[in-house]
């Protein structure tokens, strides 16, 4: 394999997948993995318990890759066809493995369990290939050499799947790649306050010229995300690469950029209010509580989260946020005036430091051509100063409140004052 | 196609994938419908934004299958691809649909955000093609003919995918697979109020004699779910295996069935209310919202749903909910008594019918050996009837606080007096 880098291929066998039935998680874990260990992984297949379909995949994949790793089609049952498949498909005889064998008859003694015929297929193997202990359930995965190529087998269900792999597929890949290795590391900026499309503008250059590290944006409803990615012959390079693009992108996204990876919309408020000793209340109509439910999301939420009130009717919203019913009748339920009010009238009653007010018409009904569907006002009371912005987003319902939350939470971000020192260009 | 069965391919286009940084629930959600439309999938096939290997990924899916239907790569950002992947792979030229050049100016105008260069890219298509609307992002769905043959292109994001696939490509699939297709119906009987084990036992006989339809339980948090199967040639014939099928799993498991299919358990509650003419408020603490957040993702919720308080601080129990603060000392937040008297105290003071009180310890602090994480008392305040009930989960702070909020749901559910010769056993 000279000094290019190892290519993986991830073949799913099961007609549960193509039934839709199960999702594939097992291929974005070890996706994920491979790509964390240095090998590319250029295609992930699903192919059902079909036989001729199995081994078409199978050569297929050892066709365009140098290892392929599968998942699925180990069990007893007459379904499972995977090791068959992989024999077929290289031409390798099928020979009973003894020590699997064994293996399998104390597994089924153990737990007083009869033993069935069809078990002790299990312990059988393409001839040449080598076995891998399963802790958890009966069937071993299988390593099957085929040239200068790689076939490796895993069962199926992820608790028995990932343990064999982290425990003996993961050393066998950095002793087989050591040396032409190159690591894929990425980080994800996250940016809240401006859409896709400005961030696109703002980073126009720096994707035009991208070459390592590579970026890509992404929209997580009200969120954009912004993915860069380096690919590096050492670890601390990649580190190094990637703190000075973080650096570039956050010369041109400044005070918009709320957290990197892990860091979610709701833990950077959460952190940044706790910073400056400020408590937090919340009042929502159209959210309906997902404003207070994401921010209680946060482990140690009670430390600065004080209470939420989920006015959904309009004497709620007079009898809990002392909003003069006046005001309601003057400008409706869902105005900029109304959610002012019911941003003061939370801080108030529950004598918290910030308060967020939110109104809106979440859908499907209630519209109107003045205040159509998608229409929120979020309303924030801080510390010597009260703003309202409006909003419109063009969602389903769920998507409505779950877009409004985020705004809502963005607005609280970017007028939170930052820390002295802390870079903000706008 | 003759009578055969219509067979399509899924291909999912995005590096994120190949990362593992996302996983591919479009390839499960179009499977499953696929098999319920009488379409059969073989394979499912994942490619990243290579130009190259997408193009290679079309045309092998498309020499074996009738149908390719893609996610992913439609939006305007520079990786977006497929479009003119499937236009090279098929000798196809990219001309400008005027249509859907105006409905993404409208689209931004609407919003009042300014479009830029990238956007119009959006408007591209193969030619001979026809565009389906996207109702809620800006980038159009594909419908590309190809000799005999069809590639259909969807945007990845599941909320923008869905709608386009249920609403213009499922009616397409209908009219072209009419007269060849094998049906798998399949319907969802949901349960709550008791566990998994308990359901199999009562249904064990069920299980034992399946075949057509088949049975098989899912947990989801504290909903027990028992999918029915039926594969007929007929629609008809599947629609009473599986009505025969239900009555025999109802007669079973009687009122601790909420609904089915897509009734969930807070359609279930809010339907009912509504039957009873029942008005509702909700006092959270450890699920911080999630009760009043998951009640209001029912349209219409305004029609029963008063208020909810999110007390998450014990002074604002006392304020907003007039909990006597003895009773927090005497037997602390978490308590059976607290939650009865939130239950009360806020179904007096939003004037609601029915009352919920919540309180626990979600976690991963706040924790002791008498009251450990996952401990959750829920109070209901009812018309002549007030109970508590004590519930112990194990999970990490996010799952103890669905699963408060379910068994919360599931008791108002159980106890709401049902209507008149409604089937109850117990």
């Amino acid at each position: 394999m000279g000094g290019r880098a190892v290519i993986a291929e991830i073949v799913a066998v099961g007609t549960e997948l193509l039934l839709g039935q199960i999702v594939n998680t097992n291929a974005a874990y070890l996706s994920r993995r491979l790509a964390e260990l240095g090998v590319e992984v250029y295609f992930q297949s699903t192919v059902g318990d079909n036989p001729g379909r199995v081994v078409a995949t199978f050569r297929q994949a050892l066709a365009r890759s140098d290892i392929v790793i599968s998942t699925g089609g180990l069990g007893p049952t007459q379904d499972d066809l995977t090791k068959q498949a992989v024999a077929d498909a290289l031409g390798l005889r099928m020979v009973e493995d003894e020590a699997a064998m064994k293996a399998i008859r104390e597994f089924f003694a153990r737990r007083g369990i009869e033993m069935v015929p069809s078990n002790a297929r299990q312990a059988m193997i393409p001839e040449g290939s080598s076995l891998i202990p399963n802790r958890v359930g009966t069937a071993p995965g299988v390593i099957i050499p085929a040239g200068d190529k790689t076939v490796i087998l895993l069962p199926g269900p992820p608790s028995e799947m990932t343990p064999m792999f982290e425990e003996e597929v993961v050393p066998w890949i950095e002793a087989r790649t050591k040396g032409h290795r190159t690591y894929l590391q990425s980080r994800l900026v996250r940016v809240i306050g401006i859409g896709e499309s400005t961030v696109e503008d703002r980073i126009a250059d720096l994707i035009t010229h991208q070459t390592n590290p590579t970026l890509a944006t992404y929209v997580n409803g009200s969120e954009v995300q912004i993915r860069l990615t380096a690919k590096t012959a050492d670890l601390d390079e990649a580190r190094l690469l990637l703190d000075d693009m973080e650096r570039r992108v956050a010369e041109r996204l400044g005070r918009y950029i709320f957290g990197v990876d892990s860091i979610t919309l709701e833990k950077a408020v959460a952190s940044r209010l706790q910073t400056l000793g400020w408590t937090l209340a919340v009042a929502e109509s159209c959210t309906g509580g997902l404003i207070a439910d994401t921010i209680t999301n946060v482990p140690g939420a009670s430390n600065f989260f004080l209470a939420g009130l989920v006015t959904y009717s309009n004497e709620s919203k007079s009898a809990l946020l002392g909003v003069d019913p006046e005001l309601i009748v003057r400008h409706g339920a869902v105005s900029p005036e109304v959610a002012a009010a019911m941003s003061r009238g939370v801080a108030e009653v529950t004598g918290a430091v910030a308060g967020v007010g939110v109104t809106g018409i979440a859908g499907p009904g209630g519209g109107s051509p003045d205040k159509p569907v998608g229409l929120a006002y979020v309303g924030l009371h801080l510390p010597g100063e009260d703003r309202v912005q409006r909003f419109l987003f063009s969602g389903d319902r769920l998507d409505n409140k779950h877009r409004t939350m985020q705004a809502a939470l963005g607005m609280l971000w970017l007028a939170m004052p930052a820390p002295a020192g802390e870079q903000r260009p706008s």
